[in-house]
This record gives structure tokens, C-alpha cells and sequence, in this order.
């Protein structure tokens, strides 16, 4: 009997994942059943959401996450081999799955399907379906444009702004609001990001077309009232928030009336138990007499919607407007040191492991 | 030629404000010109914002507020003599008016205009135009029902729960969502409130049909959230935000998916400088796996609506179904203490003062 491979959970988090807390273990690959199919991964997908919702594995659990693989065997009429899919299996080089993956921990995936990569994403190396053309890149696409409800003139703040989601949200609304029709920036939107190294801060200003960016490492919360009246005179419309914590509160004190904040997440936390989070400064005062709102999301809300988005991103890249970097981490025994990489900062892009 | 009287700010306000701050001063009342009229203060608002926006107001400034009056003098053929008048004037006796108040401090109440009492309240005390029948009955019924987006069977909590705001806001949701044609409440919403004695929680549930509440003083925030779990173990789906500060980052671990945040104030942190506000535990973690929106508003976004939500809550006042209460302080020169019982907590429903 064939056997796989998979990362599973022998001892809960407790802060940064250690090594010792996941096995690389083996399992037996079961027969086929009606309906079900065979994959093998050639991509994984590694993301900071599986240490926030990592907390609620129990020990024995496979590690969630989303995966690209090639069907090797079918017994799913939907299905044949050789076909290209993207299914959230977690950490696994091979499962075998029905056209709906079942997961536990999370009832969101439940829902999550077992889909064809689409034809037109075929010339496409399959990792991208795992980043600019896949969950990072939807996220941007329904965060920015529906959850921060982009409008032309906004000015966009955006933290993480080289990670796989943040990287995408300043280019989609520049692309969006940037038209040469426009003439001029003035017209289109203005984008500002913040990011932890100074290569990054020259990526997204002179290779993604961020209109300013600054290292946070640098223009610490204490520093960044002042660096954010400089940056943006006139406030902030849309705030994409992907960390969280002190700085976010000094954000809020800059947004303008009916100011958006799109919550994508809070990866300045994830390593922090929920019954030991800091303490922030209270911004509560700012949001009534502004009329802010605050809503978080996930992306799967807008799954009906995700071909379309799809196709308009592809043809953005298509057309050399949207732009991305791969952080590639090379062998399925790679998935843990690729995971620390993304709480390091390491990447720029999206982070992910090829098999 | 006749005098009137205002409350000027001598000092700016530092914390708490405090008596030396204000002066009540006598002013000439000038000539009416071509549509202007005079009115005479018949009952004040005292409520928590001209704290908040006390912060913008300059030595020499009247203290903003509205007022109900009655036109001694019009050259302004909207309005007679006689007539009742609600006018956005500060701290006045009395005032020369056009149509539109200006306010220099505040642009959103530039907008404000003076308007007529309308007939059918002129049964009423004219108090109850700054509290039940105007804005903080107001601030309920649109904060409760179009911000926080009411549905039946949700669990609602509000904080500052028998205040002018929150006594009504639980009320409103019971009152449209509690309907005979249910029979149980288990079909209704389910209201919690907190409060700051025990006579008030006795007032909420006994009086006002609030299903739970409890004393904050009592009931501090490290014991919140096992209280919450016990009063709304199938969670909050509406959270009605008067208060702010460290009970409210537990009240957010207690909201459902899709649950709203309707933030109307934080009268907690009012008297404290926007540049040392108190550190809240971070409560960004609950947002976005749950969707949650977070909602500042201020009521004058509904002003073109105002009529028809006060004919509305006319009719449940008089079908015995809307209670309120009015802590009343008789006297001009009584204006400073009625602010000062608002943050004392001595109130049970809206502060007013008549002259």
C-alpha cells in the first residue's frame, strides 16, 4: 500500500510553534471509495492564519491548510487524473478527497470545495494558485475593493504591505483608481504601506508602485503619528489592517470621516495566547464622531464571486500591472521552517513550499 | 436693552471640568434683523458629548447643547411668537436665531437647524424634546435598529443602560421585537444591560423589561465575561457601545458571528486627554474570523428620517410600552452641576435643566 506524508500536531502551541510541537509522520493512503479521488500536492500554501487558527488543533491533528495538487487517480466522474485542483487537505503530500474536503476545526473549510484550477490559470506555475491567484490574492481583491469599499481619490493605508496579501491590496487600488484617464495621481487613489525592512520599503515604492512606504522597524508607534501626517496630509479613507496592536491604534487617530477598516487580520498577535493579549491604546474615542467602520472578513465569504476576481487579476498580470514575488521553500519537509520564515518576516510575497 | 445669560468657558477643560472652568455671564441680546427671532430657553440638555467635544471648544466660547424654547419675537415668517422651537445654542438663556444655528466648533451641527416642535408632541413637557422624543430617543432608535441592525431573536447588550440612550435602546429592541404574535420571548430579542447601581438594574429589568443586567461596580471587567457566558450563553449578536474601556474588549470575546458594534460613545474615557488615553486589551483577534462590524455614528445622519421615528415613539409612549425618566435640574444657574451629575453616574434617564 502507497504511503503519504503528513505534518501533524503533538503538542498544542504555546507562543512561536516549536519544531517539536509538529511530527513529519507517515500514513497509509486508503482505497478509493466511489466518488472519492487521489491527489498528490506540488504546491503548499503557508500562511499566517494556520498559527491563529492553530490554536484550536488537539493534539493528532493534521495542520490546516491549502494545498495544489494533481489528481493521480479518480473514482469522481468530476474528476480525472492529470487534472490540476486546489483543496484545503492541510499539510499532506498526498489525500484522498470527494469533490468537499472535511475539516473539523474549522467549519468555515467545510464548505470549502475541492475546485479545477480554471484553464485559464493553466500556464500558470501551480503555486500561484496558493498566492496571487488563489486565497492571498482574492483576499486582497474582496478586502480592499468590497470590505474597504474603494472609492477613487481614497487614500489607502495598508500594514504587512509585503506579505502576500498586503503586496496585492496597494497595487489593486492603484490599478483600480490609477487609470490613465486620471492624468494624474491626484485622481487615482494614493497608497501607503509598512513593512519591516528597508529592501521591502524600496520593493513596494519602486517596484509595485506604492506611493510611499515606510519600515516599521525604523518609524516605530511612537514615531508614526508624525510620519503619517507627512505621508498623508489629508488622512486615511481605507486602513487594510493584517497585524494589529500599538501602531493600529495611532492608524485610527488619522482616518477621515467614514473611514473604512478592512480587519484581514492581526498577525502581530497570533503567537499570543487569547487570555494574555496586550494591552493597546484605547481609539474607541475616534470612531462616532467620524462615523468609522470596522469589519472584519474572510475572504470565503465572497466565494460565489471568486471566478471573476480571478480572471480580472489574471488579466492584470497579463498586462504586467500586477506584479508578485514568491517566497519558495523547496521539499515537503520544508513546511515548519517556511511557517517560522513568515513570523520572521523573511518573505517578501507569498510563502510557499513546492514538492 | 434686555440681557441673557450663557455659560462661557474661561479655562480649557483638563480631566473633569471643573466649576472654575465655566462662567455664567450676562450678555446684551441684540436687535432682530430681517429673519431672525428671539427665543427664551425653557428646558437644556445635559448629556455626555459636550464633554467629548468640550475638548474644541476656545476661551470665551458659549458650551454647546441644544435647548427647547419658546419664540418671544420673530422677524422670521417661519416662526411666531409662541411658538416651540428645538435650537442647537449652547449654554443660553436666551438667543437670537435665524433658520440654521451657526456653531463655529462643531461643522456637523452647522447643519442643524431650528425647527418647530412638532404638533403632535405639544402635549408633552418640552424636556422630553431633548430626551425620549429627540436626539438621545433618536440616537436609540437608529443606533439600535438601522446601525446595529436588529434582528429578531438577537441578544443585544447594552452598556450606560439606564441612561438617556441605553434605557431606550433596550426598550426599542423589546418593543419590535417581543410582539404578542410571538408569545415567548424566546422569539423576541433578548436585551442584557449593564449599569452602575443596584436601584438602576432594579429600574432595567423591574420597569423596563430588560431581560438581565447587571452592576458594573460589582460586576467589574475580570468578572465580565463569565457573566456574559452565564446571561447570553448563546452569545451577543449586538452590542449597543456607550462606554468604552477594558469591560468592552471582554464584551467583544462574546459576539457571534456577524455580531455589530454600534458605537455611539465612551463616556469612559471623556475627561481623559486624547494623548494619554487609558491601554485596553486587544480585542482585533475576534473581528475577522467572525465577521464582526464595528459601527461609529452619530444620529444627524438620520435626520431626514427624524419625523417618522418620532411619531413612532409617540405612539409607544402613549400605548404604555416606552418608559423614560428624567432626572431634571430646575434652574439656569443649575447647568454645571446636572454635567457634573451626568459623570457621577447619579442619573437614572436623561439630564435635563429648566429654567
Amino acid at each position: 500500500m502507497t504511503k503519504g506524508r503528513q505534518w501533524v500536531l503533538v503538542k498544542p502551541y504555546d507562543g512561536l510553534p516549536k519544531r517539536t510541537d509538529l511530527e513529519l509522520q507517515k500514513f497509509e493512503i486508503p482505497d478509493l471509495k466511489d466518488g472519492e479521488m487521489l491527489i498528490a500536492a506540488e504546491a503548499l500554501s503557508v500562511d499566517p492564519y494556520m498559527r491563529y487558527w492553530g490554536s484550536a488543533l488537539k493534539k493528532g491533528d493534521t495542520i490546516m491548510g491549502q494545498i495544489v495538487a494533481r489528481v493521480v487517480k479518480s473514482n469522481n466522474p468530476g474528476f480525472k487524473a492529470g487534472d490540476r485542483v486546489s483543496a484545503f487537505t492541510g499539510w499532506v503530500s498526498h489525500a484522498v478527497v470527494s469533490s468537499h474536503t472535511s475539516s473539523d476545526f474549522v467549519d468555515l473549510l467545510n464548505h470549502f470545495p475541492v475546485t479545477k484550477i480554471p484553464d485559464s490559470l493553466k500556464d500558470y506555475p501551480p503555486s500561484l494558485s496558493l498566492g496571487v491567484l488563489g486565497m492571498p490574492g482574492l483576499t486582497a481583491y474582496f478586502g480592499i475593493l468590497r470590505v474597504g469599499k474603494l472609492k477613487p481619490k481614497d487614500t489607502v493605508f495598508v500594514n504587512a504591505a509585503a506579505g502576500a496579501v498586503g503586496s496585492l491590496v496597494g497595487q489593486i487600488a492603484k490599478i483600480k483608481y490609477n487609470r490613465c484617464t486620471c492624468k494624474t495621481t491626484k485622481q487615482g487613489c494614493k497608497v501607503i504601506g509598512s513593512t519591516g525592512s528597508d529592501e521591502k520599503v524600496k520593493y513596494l515604492t519602486e517596484e509595485l508602485g506604492f506611493d510611499a512606504a515606510f519600515n516599521y522597524k525604523v518609524v516605530t508607534h511612537d514615531k508614526l503619528s508624525e510620519t503619517l501626517s507627512k505621508l498623508a496630509p489629508d488622512g486615511i479613507d481605507v486602513f487594510f489592517e493584517n497585524v494589529g496592536g500599538e501602531a493600529s491604534s495611532v492608524v485610527y487617530k488619522h482616518l477621515n470621516k467614514n473611514g473604512r477598516v478592512a480587519v484581514c487580520g492581526s498577525i502581530s498577535n497570533y503567537n499570543c495566547p487569547e487570555d494574555a493579549m496586550p494591552k493597546v491604546t484605547e481609539f474607541i474615542q475616534h470612531l462616532f464622531y467620524k462615523s468609522i467602520q470596522i469589519q472584519g472578513f474572510i475572504v470565503l465569504e465572497f466565494m460565489s464571486e471568486f471566478e471573476g476576481a480571478l480572471k480580472e487579476m489574471a488579466g492584470w498580470m497579463q498586462e504586467g500591472k500586477l506584479k508578485y514575488r514568491e517566497h519558495v521553500h523547496k521539499g515537503f519537509d520544508k513546511m515548519f521552517d517556511a511557517f517560522m520564515d513568515l513570523f520572521a518576516g523573511n518573505n517578501i510575497g507569498k510563502v510557499v513550499v513546492t514538492v
